[in-house]
């Protein structure tokens, strides 16, 4: 049967009220909301999200990711997924599926070519990420991943107004240039009056996968010592490992291919840090 | 003498007519406008700014930094500058003055504490990069590098609206997912009528500082490729070498103490190709 009065025109304030109601009812079926951020780009955020998410989902919690990173949603691609999400008869989005309990939504799927830029100003990134929130049926969720771009802009801001009771997972890099910018994000969080879980340092130390010697890349040590300093919680490091470029880039699944990596069990760690929230 | 007229309060049209003959007056004496984009965080894109127009100034050429990457906010530090800049007696800012023909401005030199972050969202973006171009005591210039914040937001499109003239200087690593979100950048550049200068490749290729063995971080020559599919110039690949991010970190000069590196070399002939525009 066809649905006349959704099709027909709504005024603006209606409109509003309707997706209030939708984002307010989404949220109160997902326990915990996580988003992760960071103050650089490229210290691994976008990979902690994901690989994070699917350790949790290994534990057999319901997860979902959402793909806030406008324009750079890397989530699809390193998750491996593609095509468009679908309408479903509830008139909301099915997120895509990576397993039973773990789907994702991002802007990558609702583009229709990969390569064209999201040249979106402030408030349609904020309309979009309420979309996001409401016009996607996520069903009961244990964990809502949100990964976000690195910096304190419209997105993290977004989130953090229209869900607030979400938790910060703050990734870095052990450089003092990444950590300088992590610092930022720590006092962003305090500023929006946003809880922080912890924080996360990624790509600490490297094997040489010739001679098997430690290579700091990026020194090491400074994610616990600024988490110390600033007074939250150190969840752990991750070291380097360049199959974690490569599987991202193909979308394969790094902890099923590696599954006794140093890696692997490192995300496993941070993941059951989180399941103590349930 | 003070200024009375300057001080009296004006009406907003007035104060914008204002702001566009300042800004038009500064970029007429500023013969090329090179921003260096990239479509991922973290893949060095400030360190190509700032190395690059370290490598400018080298040959003689007057050289600006305007770093627009508001929420992450790095040039003064891989410089080594601190201090407020002043107003000097045009009732303009001094930049910040690396050398004699190396200046920069940042919003990290306005914000009290360096560990607050800016929670803007895009329209104040928007004044305060053109405030960076028009209030800013540039003097006359070679080269105004512009280094962006990752992705096609707010900060690009600003300066691309703003700088007519403006060419991209678009940086990337190997790896696939940092490559996806180049074409992203080079699409935008193609929609907002900006002409692309070229594409760097950063961290290609790292020599294990134990055994000298080559270690491919983030794969290889992925850039090349992606400069060719795209239909743009490439203009090198610069290595990965710890001691770059050591460097940043500290703000010690990365090209004075490394004079015959590899990287020194790469980014010099980037900055050959560069000087050909003059």
């Amino acid at each position: 049967m066809v649905d006349i009065q959704s099709s027909m025109p709504k005024n603006p304030q209606q409109a509003q009220a309707e997706q209030d109601a939708a984002v307010k009812s989404s949220l109160g079926k997902i326990k915990n909301k996580i988003i992760v951020m960071s103050g650089k780009g490229g210290v691994g955020k976008t990979s902690t999200s994901v690989n994070l998410s699917i350790a949790l989902s290994k534990k057999g919690h319901n997860v979902g990711i959402m793909d806030v990173d406008l324009h750079g949603p890397d989530v699809p691609r390193m998750l491996g997924l593609d095509g468009m999400p679908e309408v479903n008869s509830n008139h909301k989005l099915n997120p895509m599926r990576f397993s039973d309990n773990l789907k994702a939504i991002s802007i990558e799927a609702f583009t229709p070519s990969k390569d064209d830029a999201i040249i979106w100003r402030g408030p349609l990134k904020f309309s979009a990420i309420r979309q996001f929130i409401g016009d996607v049926d996520w069903g009961d969720l244990d964990f809502l991943v949100i990964d976000s771009p690195p910096g304190t802009g419209d997105e993290p801001l977004t989130v953090a107004q229209t869900i607030k009771d979400a938790r910060a997972v703050i990734v870095t890099t052990p450089q003092e240039v990444a950590l300088a910018d992590v610092r930022k994000s720590i006092n962003f969080c305090k500023t929006v009056d946003m809880n922080i879980f912890g924080l996360v340092e990624n790509m600490s130390g490297f094997a040489c996968p010739h001679c098997n010697e430690m290579i700091e890349l990026f020194g090491s040590g400074g994610g616990e010592r600024t988490a110390k300093q600033m007074g939250i919680d150190f969840l752990g490091s991750i070291p380097f490992d360049p199959k974690v470029v490569a599987c991202g880039d193909t979308g394969a699944c790094y902890q099923e291919t590696h599954s006794d990596s140093a890696v692997t069990k490192a995300y496993a760690a941070v993941a059951d840090k989180l399941s103590q929230l349930l």
